[in-house]
């Protein structure tokens, strides 16, 4: 096992008609800005049951946080943070709106240059405001953990920051709420899921146990109740154990002590800014060739991969074995509805080359859990996932 | 699933060679009071290496928490606190020290009357001493949680307590100091550990997937890494998989929105202070017997855990199955060297009597997940443990 440091101080406070303990949780003298995306908080009733909880505290609101959470809207919340003088917020959505609204807590008290240096340049965040979430969508974890990804769309930029302050103080999630998704969400969110675990789980072997296990045991409950929850959508325990899974997927738990990939996903960044397919449609196109062209190197822990989460035999031939462990992952992101190959989505042989400059241009040329995933490599993926 | 909530703020530093953290983690104008148990951090070298780390910082010492800690002993270093107004405590040791360590932080603020009734009268606890710290022994998960167990012993109580002011800031485990650890101690904690999440695992089904294969997951490490542990201390991994899977079996993150039992425990603390048994010792013998009584509540999770925990098949009739699963329970204990009967440590059938009136002294008489383990299943499960 390697050192590792872990803390994740977000109180998560899970279960139907939670959204009552909002009263307590937001100070008393906080000047609250709801924030939230499209407007589907509107029809579905949570954003009016949300301002009766919040009956006795000053707020204001800003919506319109689009997925892919762009640089150019977000910095119109933090005018409206300085301009009105907010000083708590919440986040009312999935992880879209809970990475604007990391974005707005820490660029609305960085006033010594532009934000986007917080991103772009890593910049130390040193201080954000505090703020909530109320989850409305599993999927990308970002309710309970201290990153976020920030799109900068003049500049076909996707990219990530992280930082101690913006972890949630809060987050409240309420499998209910998400009853009334499109199966399209809920299929992006499994997928996403799924993925974030892979890329913490399926490198090499380091005899972390609990960490293998507990990965295990998350994309176990995401292949079972994955596809339950598209046939079933108001089936709560389903609801509850994808949304759980989704949160403990990728709050650095699992990955504490273990080596980490995130190839597929600076990827799959590259093709949403570039083509605008949803993040999770990427990760569905390039997981499997990924982890077919990288298959000798992931070999020990395909194979493990293999036996526990698709139950193949322990005596079957190991290279057939762990090829079909990558049939069955792609078999399962096609279930959930999320096809796999660029030429699903419309998208031709050109890709190649437009993603390799893409990358090339973030530096993102050495990718993967031994830095081994060049641009070379990723070449291969692409070829592989037309 | 069941509602819930789950916050735990406590940094974790694994790993070898990460006390040198401990200068950055403590405030450096912090006064330190470093607070040990019999004196084998001395005989390791540990709380010399500390003393070198903290050789910028200010500090005193107090030693000589023992197992159990009482409330007697931690009131010295209470009255050494406010005398000397230490505002930092270091607590270097196992679960007893840390848990003294708690109650200390806790007591020195409380001056309006007397600390034992922050544990008898669960007096709330409006404000603690910041502290840390360095674990040595994997067993209680003490170091990631905000609970602990204090000893009258001049009243035979052995009585738990909890708060939130009571998190640690910081635990840095370095599974290098448990090499030098004696094969009890080593076993007892597997014991303890695999005692802690059976309580929140084997008591009826809700649905929840995550926690019942994080819990199983959990389990198994220690199944398989217990007793390599005793033939080989100085594996590295075994240790460290033993150390974080203690950790995690008590930090509140397999509890959240599922059932727990924790009769065997209330039992067990009698035990102890009645004769002094170990804690983990009285665990062994009372939860292959609890189990017994209880089958029939516990019959759909025994089986769940006989299977995916002891491999035993599907087609085996489930009664046969859920006996042989707490007999592979029973062995487990024994093959890690903890006997489970009374009479192998010399006590007799005078127990039963005692235990029970001292469970009742303590208002311990509806225990169990349903609140139906009355003092007349004590009294079988007693029996059925001489």
């Amino acid at each position: 096992m390697n050192n590792f440091q872990f803390v994740n101080p977000t109180k998560i406070i899970f279960g139907k008609g939670e959204i009552s303990k909002l009263q307590d949780e937001i100070p008393a003298k906080a000047k609250v800005l709801l924030i939230y995306g499209g407007g589907s908080v509107k029809k579905t009733g949570l954003l009016e049951a949300i301002k009766s909880v919040l009956k006795n505290h000053v707020y204001g609101e800003f919506g319109g946080i689009e997925p892919n959470p762009a640089y150019e809207t977000l910095m119109q919340a933090v005018e409206l943070v300085r301009a009105d003088h907010y000083d708590y917020l919440l986040a009312i959505g999935g992880g879209s709106v809970i990475d604007g609204t990391k974005f707005i807590a820490a660029a609305a008290p960085f006033t010594q240059g532009d934000p986007w240096d917080l991103v772009a340049k890593h910049l130390p965040i040193e201080t954000a405001l505090p703020f909530g979430t109320v989850l409305t969508l599993p999927a990308t974890g970002s309710e309970m953990n201290n990153g976020a990804v920030i799109t900068r769309k003049e500049w076909k930029a996707k990219l990530p920051f992280m930082s101690a302050a913006v972890f949630p103080k809060f987050s409240v999630l309420d499998p209910e709420y998400t009853y009334t998704l499109p199966q399209k969400q809920i299929a992006n969110g499994v997928v996403d899921a799924f993925v974030h675990v892979m890329e913490q789980y399926l490198t090499y072997p380091v005899l972390g146990k609990v960490q293998d296990r507990f990965a295990e045991g998350l994309l176990l409950t995401l292949t079972e109740d994955g596809p339950v929850a598209l046939q079933e959508p108001e089936n709560y325990d389903v609801r509850a154990n994808l949304m759980w899974s989704a949160t403990l997927a990728l709050n650095g738990l699992i990955a504490a002590g273990v080596p980490q990939d995130w190839s597929t996903h600076m990827v799959g960044h590259e093709i949403t800014v570039l083509y605008g397919l949803d993040h999770a449609q990427t990760l569905a196109i390039v997981l499997p060739s990924m982890l077919t062209i990288m298959q000798e190197a992931k070999a020990e822990k395909l194979t493990q991969y293999a036996e526990r989460i698709w139950g193949l035999p322990k005596d079957m031939p190991v290279d057939a074995k762990n090829k079909a462990a990558i049939d069955k992952t792609r078999d399962f992101f096609e279930a959930m509805g999320v096809k796999t190959r660029f030429a699903e989505y419309g998208l031709g042989e050109n890709v190649v080359e437009e993603i390799l400059a893409s990358l090339k241009e973030h530096d993102m040329v050495k990718l993967g859990e031994h830095g081994t995933v060049t641009p070379e490599i990723v070449r291969k993926v692409l070829e592989l996932s037309l």
